[in-house]
């Protein structure tokens, strides 16, 4: 793969001077017009040692504006980013829409290392890169461009480079460049294989030659103009897949019963045996958070259900038990103006618990599946596709070691209006019912179908759904509270074992 | 002081019955009043071990609409926390306005515990209490509203309560309880200090006596409830002050010149030297910045000045020698609207390096007493005390570790009219000029006026400012490099020595 990058292109002075003052106008418009349409630019910088990677970075902070340009570094992850999964760190710095991100190796750096070192295999490996592709294709699905660059050097020459920083000694990073140099050829393979597996038609890798520096930027500012420029011709739905099915509903008896209609609402339990098991739940849940913060573990718990379902109500005999400095409760409302200028699942990232902690969604990334289907505030291909983004979201989250319960907290429509109406009458619930709340009751058959394929498509074995039969707040609750202590409780004993 | 929180205070069953359900009414609608009107309410929960501080934060989680309320907890700072001034960890947990943040300890735990154990002495313990009144007045003064709450027990049931506890054996702090509860007099004796030190009329402390738990509690949500109705009573101006001075020109020859008249704007520099120089400078800045990295200092450097004055050619010539890893340029436009839901220097506090980075602000917390100044964004009262805040901020910085660095680029009239006239031919800076920079010309004397006081009143010892000669772009790109350069360098001396 490399030998097409070892054929000693250079670039004279002259022609360079002659180039560069036009490429330097033309990168400056067409940032602005990605500005002005909102994409966000990610532009990946990896590559071997002593390349030039930061030379190349400084150009480009010149040849754009640097008024919403950012270059991200990935050092040793802090300890605030090694208590959560992997790509947290790389979501938190992930750029608004309208300006421009370079990645000091982004995603790619930690796992190509760690292959070369054979310290994870092959398929642990192609996994990560797996990974990678399907992040890179869903920001590109939400309008975002990724360029990535790979820097390439002969053996020959970085050991020439290494030799001269050496005698410099100007660079804190010699030690681990010297060492890298000396993995040359494994780190070669193992380069070859990433980007094998990730070089998509939508989100590409180019390979730049870097022995003459003058080639080296020009072919970067280049490229990037090209894939700029191809990209807004093609408008921004360009890399955007706009495909999704039609769901007809299909003609066979009986094709219209849903889970929900599974659920036997009816289920009921007598103040007294609810007081009695929640308080059994709750103190041995009490004991657990504890445990969980000491082991480190994290918990991400989801409540999703039509209005008035009783998840305020389930939440709060959660929370009785946990104290309030381990958990974290995220209300889901609007969007800010920076959480609208992200991927949706930005503003979900950013709450991930901390190492030991908790986090709490009322209402949750599944919004995208629900009510915005239902409203129509996503596209068809939008929130057909996110299914499958949701579930590789949370496969991270529980591979990392999150314990992940999602619940749907299911009434009926009769008992909502009863509900309504009783809310309607207390002077602390009142705040609580909104016009809105009316409004959704005429969607319900719409929800029902939404709800019914959610759970269909996301009830994953690491990740199931919790539904709970919620016409009687005490069976309700309890439900939930048990479901929590089992699960919790099952979490920490495989941890011991 | 605690003796009058030792009087067996205690609220029935029934009373408590007979109130809550009211106070929980009132308390929602007084919440919904803050939200309305964009108060932040920030309730600090501090006080002896075993008094019930968890108990009565889930209590407030219940009486609250628990969206809009977030419970923080500081435990021991991360990292990422460590690397950045004490505050940092406090400014990036601020509620938005019109929510409600519950801290427990907040910025009092950490002296408070120093102190007892005696690894700060009485002298550094007033100062970070004179740091957190001022914090305090800030937010205040800004419209926040702040509750503080000391929980007290007495020695016998603190006692008393460790040991059921211990034998429950479901709580992780356990330790350091025990260890707290033997330091009760010293604690005690802290306590007070602190209490006396920062009681404000605008921001007091609530003792509140623990022996019974419905007291407590009741104590807690009805001081909240008068606090707040009195704080809506009085309007959003309560507590914070109008008062600001006029300022009159006086009339006594001379009067009228300014700091900006000392510039001396014909210093010029040859290309000749100034290449020779900007190298010179530009590769000792290479080594350096490596070495702040190593040490782990921080570098925040500030760029005030015209339009066109040059800033962002200086900014080019520092970056260009610092690794695009180690630095973030931080270019100051319109807030978003997560920033404006808080104090003004919330959105410069976000940015501030982690160990061992730099952040380069071009425009910065200084457009508070020069734009908004000029234009009228804020009132005379906001900007007139805005100089002390920026001082403590500062001086925050620095005590740190931070080196900080302020630079006002000077030029005259005619000069700017001269580069506006030429960025108008000039293809790749045609995009910096905007209608805004014309119109703002139109206001130079008041800006004069507003940058001679800036600097009068925020040029310290500590971070005194440095204003440059400007016409000649040669000899300012050197004065900044070489500025930077020699502060930098002074830095990593001292640091050795």
């Amino acid at each position: 793969m490399f030998e097409a990058v070892e054929v000693g292109r250079k670039v004279s002075k002259e022609d360079f001077k002659a180039r560069e003052p036009e490429l330097h106008v033309q990168l400056l418009k067409a940032q602005r017009s990605l500005r002005k349409q909102g994409t966000p630019l990610i532009i990946v910088v990896a590559g071997v040692e002593l390349a030039g990677k930061a030379d190349v970075v400084r150009r480009l902070n010149r040849w754009f504006d640097a008024r919403g340009v950012e270059n991200v570094a990935f050092w040793d992850p802090t300890d605030e980013e090694t208590g959560r999964p992997y790509y947290w760190r790389f979501w938190r710095r992930m750029p608004t829409r309208g300006s421009i991100s370079i990645m000091f190796g982004s995603w790619y750096s930690r796992p190509i290392v760690e292959h070369a070192h054979d310290t994870i295999n092959d398929g642990d490996f192609d996994r990560v890169m797996d990974r990678n592709r399907r992040l890179e294709r869903m920001l590109r699905q939400d309008g975002a461009l990724i360029v990535k660059f790979w820097f390439h050097l002969e053996r020959k020459e970085q050991r020439r480079r290494l030799k001269k920083v050496r005698k410099e000694g100007a660079n804190i990073h010699l030690d681990q460049q010297a060492q890298f140099a000396e993995r040359y050829t494994d780190l070669a393979a193992t380069a070859e294989r990433a980007i094998r597996q990730t070089d998509t038609g939508e989100c590409p890798w180019f390979l730049v030659e870097c022995g003459d520096k003058r080639y080296r930027d020009l072919t970067v500012g280049e490229t990037l103009l090209q894939t700029i420029d191809h990209f807004l011709e093609k408008g921004n739905g360009n890399g955007q897949s706009q495909a999704f099915h039609e769901l007809t509903p299909i003609d066979i008896a009986g094709a219209d019963t849903t889970i929900l209609d599974r659920v036997e609402l009816d289920q009921a339990l007598d103040r007294e045996r609810y007081k009695e098991a929640l308080e059994q739940h709750q103190s041995r849940i009490r004991r657990h958070a504890w445990e969980m913060y000491e082991r480190r573990r994290n918990v991400v718990v989801v409540f999703e259900g039509w209005d008035a379902a009783g998840k305020g109500g389930a939440i709060r005999r959660i929370v009785a038990a946990v104290d309030p400095r381990l958990y974290h409760l995220i209300s889901v409302s609007a969007p800010t103006d920076e959480e609208l200028a992200h991927h949706y699942l930005w503003r979900f990232w950013r709450h991930i618990p901390p190492a030991g902690g908790m986090t709490i969604y009322d209402r949750s990334w599944y919004g995208r599946v629900l009510v915005e289907r239902v409203e129509g505030f996503a596209s068809a291909a939008e929130w057909q596709r996110a299914y499958q983004e949701i579930n590789d979201f949370e496969e991270q989250l529980v591979e990392h070691g999150t314990v992940l319960l999602k619940f749907f907290m299911h009434i009926s429509p009769e008992e909502q209006l009863r509900r309504f109406e009783e809310r309607e009458k207390t002077p602390w619930k009142k705040h609580k019912l909104t016009d809105e709340d009316w409004r959704n009751r005429d969607k319900w058959d719409a929800y029902v179908q939404a709800v019914n394929e959610m759970v269909s498509r996301t009830s994953t074995h690491f990740a199931p759904w919790h539904i709970i039969a919620g016409n009687d707040k005490y069976h309700a609750r309890v439900d939930v509270v048990r479901t929590f202590d089992e699960t919790v409780t099952a979490a920490l004993k495989a941890d011991k074992d």
